[in-house]
C-alpha cells in the first residue's frame, strides 16, 4: 500500500514540502488542500503589484495549480478547507462548502500560514478599508484605487508592509499618511534604521504620524477619514498593516501543542507533539540561531526552507528545518533597510547576554567613487563572549550586506572574527574596509576599552 | 629612552601600522620612509581617474603627508629610499639621492609593496607604453591620452587592472583591444566568470584577443602597434597590466626569509624570521584561510588590516594579522565579478581536497521585480568534509554577495550550512532563495547523489 502525505495549505511551506516529497519519492500519494484559490504565490510581491511595477497577479504565482497536478503529480485541491484534524485516527476532515469528507494520512503537514491582524478599530468594515495578506487583498486594493481614484491614503502600521504600501500608493500619486502607535517605524529594525527611514519617508512626501494610535475610521459607506483620539484626518483609502497572527486554531483544536510565541511548537525536523504531524511556515515556530529559543518570525524563506526539509524528512531522509536569524530587508523608496539577529538590548538581556553595540556610518563605495551612498550599520555583541548577536544596515544601497552578519550569526563568530573577514573590495563596490568590518572594528575597540 | 618604530613604505600597510601605533602609544618615535612622493593612496582608484570618474589624483590620497606629520605626529619622509637593512645592528640605511644616513630602530616594518611586472616585450620603452602601479603612472597615462588624443588602445593582460583600464579607455572613446595569453580573462575568477565577462566586454565593443601572446610593440618614438607572432595590430597607446611582483630585494639582501610564493615569509603576527622585523602588504605573504598555507594575494584590504594589526603588536598588544580568502571583486562595464577561496580544482587537489563544484544561474531580485539581472554562481566544496572551498559570482548586480561565501570560508561552514543560512529576502533585493543559497542547495544535492 502506498503511503499518503497530506498537506494543509497551498503556499510556500506546503507546496515546497509537497514538491520536494514528490521529487524524493515518485510513488508517494500526495494530497494538498488549499482553502482559497491561490497557491504558491509570492505575497511579498503584492505591494509592487499595487504600485504598478508588477503587471499581473499571475506574475506572482510561482507554479500554477495545474502545473502542480500535471507536472508534479500532486493531488492539489483548491477551495478545500480542512476543518478538523484527528491525530489519533490520522485523518483530516475536509469541507468543500457543500460537502465534507475524511481524508486519511500517514504523515501530515500543517502549513496554514498566518492572517493579517484585524484590530478592533471602528469602521473596519467600511468600503475602502483593507488589510493585505493574500492576492485577493492586493487585487481588491488595486481595483479600488483604480476605480475610485482616491487622493489620500492612510496606512496604519509602520512595519514593512506599511512602508511598502506607502511607497506603492505614493508612487501612484496619492498623498500618503502613515500612522504608527510606537515612537518609530520598523520596530524590529531598531532606532538607527528607523530614523533614517523616517527622514527618507518624509523627504518622499509621506506624512508620518508616530506615537499615534488610531481609534478607527469614519465615513458613510466608504471610508473618508482616520479617527485619532484628538483629530480626524481625511483618507479615501486605508490599508491596515499592523502585523500577522498565525493560523493555529485547527492545530490547537486537535491537541497539537502551541508554543509560547503563539505559533505551533515543533522540533528540529518540524515535527509537532504528534509523531506523524509536522508544521511549517507562518503558522509554526522556528529556533532562533542566536538565542537557541523558539521564535516566530513569519517570513518566506523560513517557510520555503522548512517545507523543503519536511518534504525530505517524510520521504525517509530526516532533515533539519534549519534555524532562523530573523533576517529581514525592506525597501522604502530609495532606501534599503535590513536587520538580523538580536538588536534590541532588552531582548538580548532576556536571552542572557550582556549587549554592547555601536552605530557607524560609512560610504557604500570608495568615498571618491561616483554614486557612493551613506550606510549606517549598527552591530550588537555580547560583552563577555564577544560573540556577534545582531545587526542592522540602512542606506541608499548595500543593505544586502546584512547577509555577512547573518552568516556570522549562524557560524557564531566573534566581533574580532568579523573585523578580520576578507570581504570583497574594489572602488565601485565598497570602501577598503567594508562597512560591516568597520562596525566590527569599532565595536572590538569599544569592547577592549570596557574590558 | 623612547622606542623607535621604523616603517619602510608609505602606502596602505606602512601608514596603517604607523597610524595605529601612534594611537596606541603617544610616546613612541615613529619614522616612515617613502621613496616616492605619494603616500597612503588608493591605487585601486587609478582606472577611475583615467576614465574621468575621479577628478583629481588628490581625491585618491586618503591622508596627506602633512596630515601624517602634524595630526598624527609621524615623522614621515618622502623621497627617502631605504637601501639597506641590518637586522643584527637594528639599523636601516636611507638614501635621499645626494645623502645617506643610518636610522636605528627597535622595531621595523617592511612594507615595500609590489611593482608592475615589466615583461621582456620589445618596444617597452616607446612613448605611449605604460604599466600602471602608482599614481605617477595614472597621471602619465591620463596626460598622454589627453595630449595625443589616441584612437586605439591596446591593453596587455586580462586581469582586473587590464579590464578596468579597458573600461576606462573605452569610456573615453578609444577603440580598445585586449590581449590575454591565456584562454580566458580573469584567470583567478574561473571560467564561468570569464565567459560572462568576455561576452560583456565584446558587447561593449572591446576587441578580445584571447590565447594571444604579445611579442612586443612597434613604432618610431611613440608606440603605433602591437606585434603578435603572426600579425600587427595598430595601437596609439598601450597599457601593460600582466600582474605585480613583490618588492623583496631589500629584505632578501638583509637575510630576511622569502617564502615559496616569492613574497616575504611571516608568522601570524606579521613577524619575519627576525624578532624585531615585520612585513606587511603587497611584499608579504598571508595565510590562506582555506588551505592554511602561505599565499600571496596582494590586495588593499590585506595590507590595511595587517598594517593595523602590526601597529598594535609593536605597541604591546600582539594582534593576529588575519587570514585571507583571496576575495576579489572587479567591475567590467555593467558587470560585476567576484571570487573567494579556492576555485581552481587542480589547486584544490594540491591542497588535499577532493573538489566538487556546481554552476547555477539565478535572478538577482525576485524574478518579477523590475531590473532583475542574471547572476551566475559557482560554488566549490570538498566532497568528503562537504566544507565550502570557494566561489565566484558574476552578473549585472549583486557580485558583493561573494561576502556571504567569504564569511562562510572563515567560519569553515559546510555546503548544507550555507544552504540553510537565513539570508535577507525581499523582492527588490533577492529571490526567496538567495543565489548563494541556491548554489549550495544544488551542490548539497549533488554531493548526496555521489556519496
Amino acid at each position: 500500500m502506498t503511503d499518503t502525505f497530506v498537506v494543509i495549505g497551498g503556499d510556500a511551506a506546503g507546496m515546497s514540502a509537497a514538491s520536494k516529497a514528490r521529487r524524493e519519492n515518485p510513488d508517494l500519494e500526495i494530497v494538498a488542500f488549499e482553502k482559497g484559490d491561490w497557491v504558491s504565490y509570492a505575497a511579498c510581491g503584492m505591494p509592487y503589484y499595487v504600485k504598478g511595477d508588477v503587471e499581473s497577479l499571475d506574475d506572482l504565482v510561482q507554479v500554477t495549480p495545474d502545473a502542480f497536478r500535471t507536472e508534479r503529480d500532486i493531488d492539489l485541491r483548491t477551495n478545500h478547507e480542512v476543518v478538523d484534524v484527528d491525530p489519533d485516527a490520522q485523518t483530516v476532515t475536509v469541507s468543500t462548502g457543500n460537502d465534507r469528507f475524511e481524508q486519511p494520512y500517514d504523515q501530515l503537514l500543517i502549513a496554514t500560514g498566518a492572517r493579517a491582524i484585524e484590530p478592533p478599530f471602528t469602521g473596519m468594515d467600511l468600503e475602502g478599508v483593507f488589510t493585505i495578506h493574500d492576492l485577493d487583498h492586493a487585487d481588491a486594493i488595486q481595483t479600488y484605487v483604480s476605480e475610485t481614484d482616491p487622493e489620500t491614503a492612510a496606512i496604519v502600521g509602520g512595519g514593512y508592509v506599511g512602508i511598502e504600501m506607502a511607497e506603492a500608493l505614493a508612487s501612484r500619486g496619492l498623498d500618503v499618511h502613515l500612522f504608527e502607535m510606537l515612537p518609530h517605524v520598523l520596530q524590529p529594525f531598531g532606532e538607527s534604521v528607523a530614523t533614517v527611514v523616517e527622514d527618507h519617508l518624509r523627504e518622499q512626501g509621506v506624512e508620518l504620524h508616530l506615537d499615534t494610535p488610531v481609534a478607527g475610521f469614519g465615513g458613510e459607506e466608504a471610508v473618508s477619514s482616520v479617527e485619532l483620539d484628538s483629530a480626524t484626518i481625511p483618507a479615501d483609502v486605508v490599508v491596515v498593516g499592523v502585523g500577522v497572527e498565525p493560523n493555529v486554531e485547527l492545530a490547537a483544536d486537535a491537541g497539537i501543542e502551541i508554543g509560547e510565541t503563539g505559533a505551533i511548537a515543533i522540533d528540529e525536523y518540524g515535527r509537532t507533539n504528534y509523531e506523524s504531524v509536522f508544521a511549517a511556515g507562518d503558522c509554526a515556530e522556528a529556533t532562533n540561531v542566536v538565542t537557541g529559543d523558539a521564535d516566530h518570525v513569519p517570513l518566506a524563506l523560513t517557510a520555503n526552507r522548512a517545507g523543503r526539509a519536511i518534504g525530505q524528512t517524510v520521504t525517509g531522509t530526516p532533515t533539519d528545518v534549519g534555524e532562523i536569524a530573523g533576517t529581514a530587508i525592506v525597501k522604502a523608496f530609495d532606501v534599503g533597510a535590513a536587520r538580523t539577529g538580536i538588536i534590541d538590548e532588552e531582548r538580548a538581556r532576556d536571552a542572557g547576554f550582556d549587549p554592547v553595540s555601536v552605530e557607524i556610518t560609512a560610504p557604500s563605495r570608495a568615498h571618491y567613487y561616483p554614486g557612493t551612498q551613506e550606510l549606517t550599520v549598527t552591530l550588537v555583541a555580547d560583552r563577555e563572549s564577544e560573540r556577534v548577536l545582531g545587526a542592522s544596515v540602512v542606506g541608499g544601497e548595500g543593505a544586502k550586506r546584512i547577509d555577512t552578519v547573518a552568516t556570522a550569526l549562524h557560524a557564531g563568530l566573534t566581533v574580532t572574527e568579523v573585523e578580520t573577514l576578507d570581504l570583497a573590495y574594489a572602488p565601485p563596490f565598497s570602501p577598503v574596509w567594508d562597512p560591516i568590518a568597520t562596525a566590527a572594528k569599532v565595536l572590538a575597540g569599544s569592547l577592549k576599552k570596557t574590558a
